[in-house]
Order: C-alpha cells, then structure tokens, then sequence
C-alpha cells in the first residue's frame, strides 16, 4: 500500500500526458451529445463516480444520477435509456453487478463508456466506449493509486467533452509530490484509539469525505462515517460530541467555503477537528493537514493523497495489516 | 415522539383514503410524460427519496438520480432539464437549498412536484404540482409519521402514473398497527451499551436501513452507519467484529433473498445481528424483529415503525431527549 501511496505523483503525471487518447473518447460522445448521465461503481469508485456527477451536472450542464444496480439485477427493471450517457467505473472491470447493469444499459440505448484499469476486463470490452486509467497493477486491497487516477481521468474526460484541453491538470503530478509530503504523523497520534471518527466536506470534497471514511474503516477498522457538510446539519450533528474526531475537508473553494457553518455547529458541540485541504490552515481546527492548492474541481485528486497515508499509519499503528484487511478480497464479487 | 409514533396506522389509513387526490397530480404527469427523474430531499426525506428512485426505475422504467442541490446553489449550474420529472421531498418545505434548487429546475424545464406536509410552505408553492402527505403537525424533531406517509404517498403517486389504482397499499393502516406491536424491549436492551451500529439493506429496504441509521444516530446519538448490502461488501465488512451490532433488514422480497450473502458475511466476522422485516424469522441472527408481509415496494412503510419504537426506547434508555435531541432544529436551513 506504501508503495502504491507513492507511485501516485508517476501515475498521475502519465495520465495528463495520455490526454489526448481520453479526447479521442470524448470526442465521439461530443458527436452523439447525451441529455442525462448515469453513473455505476462500487466501493470507491463510486466516490469517484459521485465527484464525476458533480463535474457533469456543473461542467456539461447536464442532469446525472448514481444508479442502484439493483433496479436492474434484482428487480429487472428495462428502462428506456436513449439519449443517456452511461459511466461505469470500476478499477478491476470485475464486479458482476456493474457488468450486467452496462450490458443491460447499452441494450437499453445508453451510450456506455467504461473507466477502468484493467482494459482486458468483461465490462471494458462490454462498453462502447472505454477508458483505461493506467495505473498499474494494484496489489494492496484498498484502493489508492487506482482511486485518485480514476478521478483524474474522469475529469480529464468530461473536460475534453466541453472542448477543454485539460491544461488546468498539467501541473498534477508536481503537486501530487508535495501533497504526500503533508504531516499525518500527528493524526496517526491522535487516532491511535479513537472510537468514532465523522468525516465530511461539501461540493467536489464530499466525495473525498466519503473516500476518507471508507478507507479508514476497511484498513483500520474504524467505525469512519461520511457526510456531506450539507446533511450532517440535519441530524446526524446531534452524535457527536468531545469523543468525536470530526476530518472536515476544507479547501479554498466554494465547496470549502460552504463548510463554515458546518465546523461551527461542529465546534459547538465540541468535536475534535481535523482540517484538511487547501484552506486548512484558515479554520478552527485541533490539528490541519494543508494540501496544495489546485482549481477546486482537481482538489479531490490531491485531498485523498495525505488521507492514504493516515490510513496506512493508523493501521499499522494499530496492529494490522494494510495490505490485506481482514475480511476483503481485491475483487467483490456483488449481483 | 411516541404520540407520533402511534398516530401513523390512522396517518396512512387516511393517505389510502385520499388516493383519489394524489391520483389526479400523476396524471398531470402522465400526459407529460417525462424521460427522466430527478429527487432533491435533506435528512430523512432523503431516504424517501431513495425509495421513490426505485420506484420510479423499476415501476416506471425510468432512469432516476437523488440531487446534488450544491452543484446549483454553490456552483451555479444551469443543468437542461427538459423531459425531466422533478419531484423535490421535504416534510417543512423549509429548506433554502431545496426551494432554490426547485426554483431553478423549474426554470429550466423540469415539471416539478413538490411532496411536503405543509403546503403553505414555500417549496410546495414553488413547484407546479403539490402532494399534500397530510400528517398532521409534527414536533418531536426525529421525523416519524411525516417519514412513513412520504414513503406512501411517493408510492401512491408512482403508482397512479403508471395507472394503479394504489390497491395493493389499501391494509397499510391496520398492518401498520400490527407492525407497532413488534417487540422491540429485548433489542433497546441489548444496544444499551453498544458503540458501533451498521445497518444494511438491499433494494427498496436500503433506505429502511439509511433512515434507521439516522434514527439511531439523531435520537441515540450512537454512531450507527448505513450501508447497501452490496457496497457493504466492498470494503466496509472489514470494519465489522464482534463488538459491532448489525440491524440487517431482511425482508421476503428480492431485496430481502439478495442479503443472504451479506448476513453470511456479517456471521464470519462474529457480528452481533438483529433481523428485521418479514423474513426476520427466516435468517440466522441472535435477535429478530418481524414485521408483517406486504408487497415488497410498500415493505419500507412498515419496516420502520419497530425502528422507531426502537430509537424511542433507546433514547430514554441512555438518558436523552428523544423529543428534542441535542443540537437539532426542527428545520434546518442549509444553503
């Protein structure tokens, strides 16, 4: 996991550098111009499938939903899906419920674009169209180098869409380098025993709070849970308390910006904040992890980087082993 | 809370009654006949809204997606949305990030239908067509009565569009009845203690599992987290042991036979597993809840009762408030 930590800044700088093979797809759905965009994935590529759907409805101006694989594989549902633009994303190109969802889609009359990285997968070839990431083979079982350059090609794809040439990303893989530099050392302290930990952030960073949550729970075992700033406030604020760690993703943006009530109902009741992003630094915060500042729709890409290396420590610091979690597999295998 | 709790076989009776009245909004809707939908909901109307995308996708073969309202509000998207259903879920009709995402998609073409219990309220004057849920007040703030008649009368609307005549719901109020007498005293007891609570569901029941885990967390302020089945076995299934309690629902339906895998897995990591639903008696678990069998689509409206009861229960029993919980606003205003 430490080495595919670090082999991110290479894999992310070779992605802006294939930019043009991600255009060439681009291109051909700027010729067939969908209405409505899907998006399918599991575990975290669908946090990388929920930054993507911020990017479409915002970038493109379209209207894009998650899709519940279900409706199709349990329930058998054919819905009329011309005019549609449907992303899956999946770094293995395994998962049998995501297969079945893009067959089913393309017959359905979507126009099926896959983002993996294993381009000799079932659900590579079974899509019109595809996207291969490039990262590498990834061994450890938690998601790192494939997760942050799936998100790097997503952007890269729907900015190709909207004719743009990519240029925002160039400097990715420089600023990747200085984001693992970022100190963790001190959070991997503080989370040493903490029992509950809610991460949370707003706009593009919500789908880093989700990444966050997820990659704390499955290699450190932690009762992690994600919110955006938004849907905390109505409810789930009520749970947290002194004992709390709250991880507040918090970058320059508008995003960030938005975040302000949400650290303050959060100080009020008293939680243990841990700032991270571009604008950590400018918040009320126990402990900041800053991160490189970048145009706000690439924050996600840098924001994950120091939160792999808080998951790694922690899970060694706490006694386990962060390349095989007990209990995973590298391929889930959902219907 | 518990007065609430007791009106909701009276509430949905009443809903069953008023069919009529609901049935008149959906044919506005079937003689324009969308391509799309779009729910924009906060908080526990969230979850109503999950279930209505299912609904819509497997009833009415639709593509559906639950709104990003911050891609408008806090990045001025102007998403085109011609051909698209908006139907926008909120008990007050009071939240600004809701109003102004309604506001918009109606500019942009959607036909916006709010579903609200107040139709006074601004969101419900916002949208073209309202569904009047016809509740009554409700001031514990863990919403109760408003959550289960939302669920119907999304039900009931999905229903009538497609041409149902919304039979299949006509025994709610008094099965609803039947299910409040599900006992619930041995389950508060055993999660008097309890840290970490995950909750899981497949299909329509997933939101059952998402509004129990908010239930839990607003009233109980345990830290409970949601997962789909499925995505719970991507990843966070390593998180689970034998201190983690698990309230799986389990109903009869296809959802339901599709969480065999999930508790088998839940089982292997020694978790502590509450069965709730109609197959409650069907799964191995060390507690069962079990609710009354109905057509698996209205199986959500009498799942939650228990839990409520539940969250009831356990709120007293830890010292709180279930009336007003710490933190909470009856409406909370997010932008």
């Amino acid at each position: 996991m430490a080495a595919e930590i670090a082999e991110q800044p290479e894999v992310l700088a070779g992605l802006v550098a294939r930019r043009a093979e991600i255009a060439e797809v681009a291109q051909v759905i700027a010729h067939r111009p969908p209405r409505f965009a899907l998006l399918a994935a599991r575990g975290s590529s669908d946090h990388a499938a929920l930054y993507a759907k911020y990017l479409i409805e915002v970038m493109l101006g379209l209207p894009a939903g998650l899709v519940s694989p279900s409706t199709v594989t349990l329930y058998g549902a054919r819905p009329d899906l011309r005019d549609v633009l449907l992303v899956s994303v999946s770094q293995s190109g395994g998962s049998p419920d995501l297969l079945e969802f893009t067959e089913t889609a393309r017959k359905q009359g979507a126009l099926t674009v896959a983002v993996t990285n294993t381009p000799d997968s079932p659900l590579h070839r079974a899509a019109e169209l595809g996207v291969n990431i490039g990262a590498g083979t990834e061994r450890a079982v938690a998601a790192t180098k494939t997760y942050s350059a799936t998100l790097l090609a997503l952007y890269l794809l729907i900015d190709a869409v909207r004719g743009g040439d990519g240029s925002a990303a160039a400097e990715l893989g420089p600023l990747a380098e200085q984001a693992l530099q970022a100190p963790v050392q001190r959070a991997v302290d503080r989370y040493r025993f903490v029992n509950r930990i809610i991460t949370t952030g707003r706009g593009y960073s919500y789908a880093t709070a989700l990444e966050s949550a997820l990659k704390l729970a499955e290699t450190s075992y932690l009762a992690a849970r994600a919110y955006s700033g938004a849907d905390l406030l109505h409810g789930p604020v009520a749970a947290i308390d002194e004992d709390t760690a709250v991880l507040a993703v918090t970058g320059t943006g508008r995003g960030g910006a938005a975040m302000q009530d949400v650290l303050k109902a959060v100080a009020e009741r008293g939680a243990d904040v841990l700032a991270l992003g571009s604008a950590a630094d400018d918040v009320p915060a126990a402990l900041r992890i800053p991160v490189p500042a970048v145009a706000e729709e690439l924050a996600p890409v840098l924001e994950v980087l120091p939160v792999q290396q808080l998951a790694l420590g922690l899970s060694v610091a706490r006694g386990g082993d962060p390349d095989s979690p007990r209990g995973l597999l590298k391929v889930t295998r959902t219907r």
